[in-house]
């Protein structure tokens, strides 16, 4: 006998399908959305309906753009230098990246990182483009932005090696203690890049 | 400038009402499900639209039902016992007490617990149809199941007090140390109910 109704069972078991989402939480979610008008459900069910409907990605910087636009606008905005490329994993970093306010160049998104044992190869990447990129633009730098993780750092040499006959010059972010940590709550590696990078004042 | 497309912040607008979801967990989801086919979004918002179409509650227990049902199943099966009732806050908590396995007797669920500070008073709660339903099915034991916090603990007196004058039988699940637990790291309250509710071996 089902002790739920198939409903019930049914959205819990599509809630389970996002990512860190145990059946206990798609149960609380489930539980609180029935508990409350449908009119918030059918809210959520529309959002989720418009997202790949309205929803596509700059075909030149791969950032996520509304489907009336052409390209994205931090790219087309005569007042981005289009010579200094930021390489980002993914479309969010670009919201963080911008929310610093410190760049004023323009963005190109990989849609991930190189992981062998994820199978993401180069390949699956949007790295061909950022190559056709650089000569179209004239770009003269480009910032290697991905994460100082394992990925992010083998992104980062893969794309090194790309363009070690280019004239492109080549930046990484800057790796070492983040603000407000610390110095003993800090990783061995952290600390030792930190040490490794520390700069003259 | 927008640095999202709106069809994306709306759909992370709409995802941060979920409880415990916070701006973070939003932007997770949303951008994972944008990453994956769309036939994934659409099962989630199906199962969304399905939900309050579909499932209602049992109009006697309060249990959830679908709506082709008329009344729970744990409610109309001849194998259980009616004259027994266990009292539960939520529609979960029977589907917790049916998994033990040990139950043959009925539910009801209150749709909540007496809780002054949220503003849920008695009159929130099916404790009318409870009273109702204790007279025309001779209930015999009434089983307060409701959870040991101090919310579930003034329902339960609340409860109590409503039925004093009546024959019915009022029993409390046992509180004491959960399966598992040293006895170090027993809270004091929990430790102090394991000792006066302790039993003759």
């Amino acid at each position: 006998m089902a002790l739920l109704p198939k409903a019930l069972e049914d959205l819990i078991d599509a809630l389970t399908t996002l990512p860190g989402v145990g059946r206990r939480s798609a149960e609380r979610y489930a539980y609180y959305l029935l508990r409350r008008d449908s009119s918030r459900t059918d809210a959520i069910a529309n959002a989720l309906q418009n997202l790949h409907k309205n929803v596509t990605y700059c075909p030149i910087t791969f950032a996520l753009i509304s489907k009336s636009e052409e390209l994205s606008s931090l790219y087309t905005d005569t007042r981005r230098d289009k010579s200094i490329v930021a390489i980002v994993e993914d479309a969010f970093d670009v919201v963080a990246l911008e929310n610093t306010g410190h760049f004023k160049g323009t963005y190109h998104v990989l849609g991930g990182l190189i992981s062998p044992i994820d199978g993401i190869g180069p390949d699956s990447l949007h790295i061909d483009q950022l190559l056709l990129r650089i000569k179209k633009d004239n770009v003269t730098e480009v910032i290697l932005a991905t994460s100082a993780s394992v990925e992010g750092e083998s992104t980062a040499l893969y794309l090194q090696k790309q363009l070690e006959n280019t004239s492109v010059k080549l930046t990484r972010l800057a790796q070492g203690l983040p603000i407000g940590l610390d110095l003993e709550y800090a990783d061995q590696i952290t600390l030792g890049k930190a040490l490794e990078g520390r700069r003259l004042l």
